[in-house]
């Protein structure tokens, strides 16, 4: 009933736009002398995957539109940013003392977009979410598979900021293998209470608690496995399930 | 810098009023031929402590406000089950389709201000959050220390949904000897950006890893231990430094 949080480290960085993220993964695993079991879960971090994509613009090649040239102004970022912010934006849900909070083409809410920045080579740039973060899951799940012969499930995870609380934390943005809310049989069901609520997003649970293990090294360790975690395997889920529509959100 | 959640199992449950959980967890640890270390957080879920503290009201025993009557119709829920939720309520934040999020007395947002109803004795019960968690989990470090020399962290955990994201995640309400929040140190803070957002909540985040094993069990496993996680050590902070304030607050 035990479960390990296992940090893998060693994987070459920066990764590379047309690098292969599960066999730098794989290759990373064989080196700390451990391997990937049955009913591991692997949870890795976004950004090595939009860097192998090759999701990163230099700010400096970016150009603003009207619109984000304007918002740029009462958000006091660059313009460029702004830019590439809203290109990954489907709807703005708020912006407020230089935070701007989007809904993304994906559905997910969280600031920026998902659009994160950091110093390359001397010059801003910014790095997005990929587009199909379940799909990057089956790939990385399918390569272990055939490279391995194991059966895994793999979580692709971002960190979010939240309403009513301070901080952080790590979130499932793509799943593969494994149904992402639990259905809890608890008091509450018996009596037909909260009936909205009575899933757990154990997804994000995991997320959470790789983040343990992954957060304080920043790129140093981009994944980790899960181990000994009892949890139902899906082939056909999609983050999609985690994600609320406007329509069940009392807070949009 | 692998962690682990190890299950806390045999505590005899229900946990009656009177009942000293620290000590019980104690016991219940010993049964399993482990002994807490230096450096562990044990996470606890409030449920246990609640009970221990006779925080439990038999519904049929409750005299409904007129407030609580009128919100129950909307609601559809029981009148006196609504009343113990008013009573814990600074505030109601939204109300829709069966659903009451509240601000609690310590400031947290949640459905229901926290009330969870069960089935005791075949009526309708509902038990409340304890009035201050952090002093709860202040008391159990303690226990340990004085009991068996240990310095460890102590959590103690609900599960609650939020906006966005469909499902609930377990998060802390209340901490002792761990700062709830770690700055985040990487890119983004280099460059001024999002530096609201540069912090882990990994209080919240430890909570998350724990209902990994405490979850499917519900009050056979009321707590875990997570062991090997690096942590800042703070006697001082609160889950305070956890709670948003309505006006810093993008969704209230």
């Amino acid at each position: 009933m035990e479960i390990r949080i296992i940090p893998i480290k060693g994987v070459p960085v920066p990764v590379k736009a047309g690098d292969d993220v599960a066999k730098l993964l794989c290759e990373a695993i064989d080196r700390q002398g451990i391997s990937l079991q049955d009913g591991d879960v692997l949870v890795v971090t976004h950004k090595v995957i939009s860097k192998s994509k090759g999701l990163i613009y230099r700010l400096s090649e970016v150009k603003p539109s009207k619109e984000a040239v304007m918002l740029s102004r009462s958000l006091g970022k660059p313009p460029e940013l702004v830019e590439v912010i809203l290109r990954e934006t489907a709807r703005i849900i708020r912006t407020r003392n230089g935070l701007i909070i989007c809904e993304t083409r994906h559905g997910f809410v969280c600031a920026n977009a998902g659009v994160d920045v950091s110093n390359v080579d001397g010059g801003l740039s910014a790095t997005t979410l990929p587009p199909d973060p379940d799909e990057e899951a089956r790939r990385i799940r399918r390569f272990f598979r055939e490279a391995r012969g194991v059966d895994i499930a793999v979580v692709i995870s971002d960190t979010h900021g939240r309403p009513f609380r301070r901080g952080q934390v790590n979130v499932a943005i793509g799943i593969a293998g494994i149904k992402p809310l639990r259905d809890r049989r608890g008091d509450r069901d018996l009596f037909g209470y909260e009936l909205k609520a009575t899933a757990i997003a154990v997804a994000d649970e995991i997320a959470s608690a790789a983040e343990l293990v992954i957060g304080q090294a920043g790129e140093g360790i981009p994944a980790a496995i899960v181990r000994g975690l009892k949890y139902n395997v899906d082939l056909t889920s999609s983050i999609k399930d985690l994600v609320m529509s406007p329509e069940e959100d009392l807070f949009r």
